[in-house]
């Protein structure tokens, strides 16, 4: 990106309203807390949007200066407008804008519309340590990070999953009560780019682990789009070689041609 | 497969019956071509569908009984019903069926909700030669196959496209017109198999081509379901190992257990 | 294959000849136990060899009779013959013979040559508990096997590693210490398949366990040539379309011709 | 990288000395030829070595320093040191230089020693075109360039070709003559990437088109190594979770202990 990458946070924001764990842990919402860490960064600039705002956060004139899209949806996935899954899905695939969803987006319907599966799997919550082990510890995503990420308490979440192969798979999430999880998940879907990653139950403080926005901050550029991306033509092409080819006459017909 | 595997050819079957120049290579249907072959085969067991039977040839028994579903549509991806194409998806995610999408069924509703894109890209009608270069030459796939297959005359499609990155690329087509295409598309969703294969335009005889129909041949027992696919937990799972967790009292807030 | 698989098991064989706790549980080597399995399947047919016979167990009519080969070794790698890790490597690349590796094998001269990279990585014996998570839940290789195998005792080798991304990754390593491992990958070398399976410490009886050597027999299968693999041609080689080409003079100089 | 990316371009620089007509193209080689571009770029630093300087140019200090190597070789292949071949691989495993391979240096050493196979396939010098289609139009590798880069007139490599799988398909080529090759291939081994980069016969003016330069220099940004990359223990390590393990006593018999 020439200019500022600039990004909106959406969030569902509905436990935080209703239970009081989470109002403590995330007064402001989810997305406020990821505002306050991303904010720092300059080459970032950061809007936020929740199911509760006007077109639910995400109107026309949002969604097109929107570079990258964070995700963070639970209860509600359902009630958000298919209009703007929609617009957000063709966006991502024709390269405008790339998208990061977090924890339980996994089940939001514009990451099931890119993944091309269900959703839902194994689940847990019995305040149970989570190490998300780095296996690609060349790639840009873990700048900065060790061997792994070590939250003491979260939400489990196990394999087998439905979500497909990832191109790229980055982190490994272990759990104490005996699972496994691909944690972190880079897909490429048309010209746009998509990372997954595990961590981030509205119970826990998660959202201010210095590893865990780490990540986010570095899969905020990797989704980015390119400043050059190619022009890509569909339909109905000429030959890019002189070829024999042929047309079709007033009956359908085929009739041969240079 | 312990039995037989039991193969549904589907087929749109519109241009057959209204084309003269379709009508005369394949007067029973595209999918009375493939089933005449696959029909050899001691393994498998074929049956045959169209849009124009009752319930557009998919009643719900015959979606049960279907191991592996083979699919060419092209003018009528729109007119398959919506609940139709949700049984046939979850059949794949569950690992109960496998499927073969033909040429222009990449833009078959059930494709694009399987691959998360939205289909459409580079075609071309020349009468232009393609050549289908083998790059997993180990594959199960290419069994029997040489370098690569030729094709005198086919439509083109064209690089790049909105396809997802496949778990595995079998097939590179090379066309005379200056364009190459990703034709040999082997995908996992779910615990099913799918694979995509370019090759089929309606106007010439390419399912009579031998090594066309040994590649889907190969591709049918490929994607076939395994005979004793594991049987997943979902929802809300114990721990495997002892931690201490927690329940929820009457309130909603959180009581430590073990 | 059409006819039988032709298997040799290959044991560096060292450690149940010297020490007390291995002798007991292997008391004729891992491949013996290994080769008591395999030789219940009707399809396939088994040999074994170690370091201790003649050529290493691995003259070249055995090697040219071998389609599958199941490699287990730990303290002796360096021991191996280069010339035989030669051959071997290059009967692998030509779609000849597929190759399962066992546990510490990920260290052996020969794995390391097919994978690019230097081996190493962590380890730990403390007698722990090892879960194998399947990931890819329709894959041949775990036909018959459930959500995961269970072994109550295991050496831990942990993330990250420096073996590169499989094509296709099958197995995830839990380990009650706290670490992950990709524990089954399945890799193309060529026109050859390997693949690599982690379980195996000869201190414990992995190789009794039902699901571990379901696993390796299903592999077995899986790595196996195909029945008619392409002749592929290499060199110097005509235009398949006519070009204007050139030869060279007697001077090494371009002269143009059709 | 926090600082300038150096990168060391190392060229075989044989032919540029000894044939008029690579002499004509190359007069100070093909090392030159991508310096002088690449010294445009800001946030590179430039340095070149042959075969024929002391070290093979390339002693411990040039190694020590180089960020990013970018290797062509051709006839040469053998005679480079197996000792400067082992420093090489070593430094890319760990993280601390990335590589780019032009051309027929997917034959050298260093690019067998990193992929596991053995090189080869096929070839045609006929003066012919080659298109690089873009298959990851996302891609920052393919930051700026359109849907193709035309060459033409290219010496033509064919698939099947023995490399293995890429991490990321970027280009794959069309040829005049009839073939496909993967043009452009992404590789990570152990923290270190790698790249694959198909064109630049020595007899054409390959290294002078501007999208070839182009990504060349965004290949070098991308296999850069990270500002911080993980350390990564190997080795012997403690269990991260209490659980009861064992010692040796002199006799090397197992002492259970927590």
């Amino acid at each position: 990106m020439a200019g500022k990458i600039r990004i909106t946070i959406w969030n569902e924001f509905y436990h935080e309203q209703r239970l009081a764990v989470v109002k403590e842990i995330y007064p402001e919402g989810i997305h406020r807390a990821l505002a306050d860490y991303l904010e720092n960064a300059p080459d970032l600039e950061i809007a936020t949007a929740t199911l509760y705002d006007p077109h639910q956060g995400l109107p026309d004139d949002v969604i097109e200066k929107t570079d990258v899209l964070i995700w963070w949806s639970h209860l509600k996935h359902e009630e958000v407008s298919d209009a703007i899954v929609d617009k957000l899905h063709r966006r991502i695939i024709e390269g405008a804008m790339g998208a990061i969803f977090l924890h339980s987006a996994s089940g939001s319907k514009l990451f099931k519309r890119l993944m091309g599966t269900t959703g839902g799997g194994k689940w847990r919550e019995a305040h149970e340590k989570e190490r998300l082990w780095v296996l690609k510890p060349g790639h840009p995503i873990v700048d900065g990070i060790g061997e792994y990420i070590e939250l003491p308490h979260e939400e489990m979440y196990g394999e087998p999953s439905n979500i497909p192969e990832p191109d790229e798979l980055i982190f490994m999430s272990w759990f104490e009560g005996g699972e496994v999880m691909r944690s972190g998940n880079a897909y490429t879907r048309g010209k746009g780019k998509v990372f997954y990653f595990r961590p981030g139950h509205e119970e826990y403080p998660t959202y201010y682990n210095k590893d865990v926005l780490k990540v986010i901050e570095n899969a905020a550029r990797w989704v980015a789009p390119l400043n050059a991306p190619p022009s890509i033509t569909t339909g109905n092409v000429p030959s890019l070689e002189k070829i024999k080819g042929f047309h079709r006459d007033g009956h359908g017909n085929r009739i041969e041609s240079v």
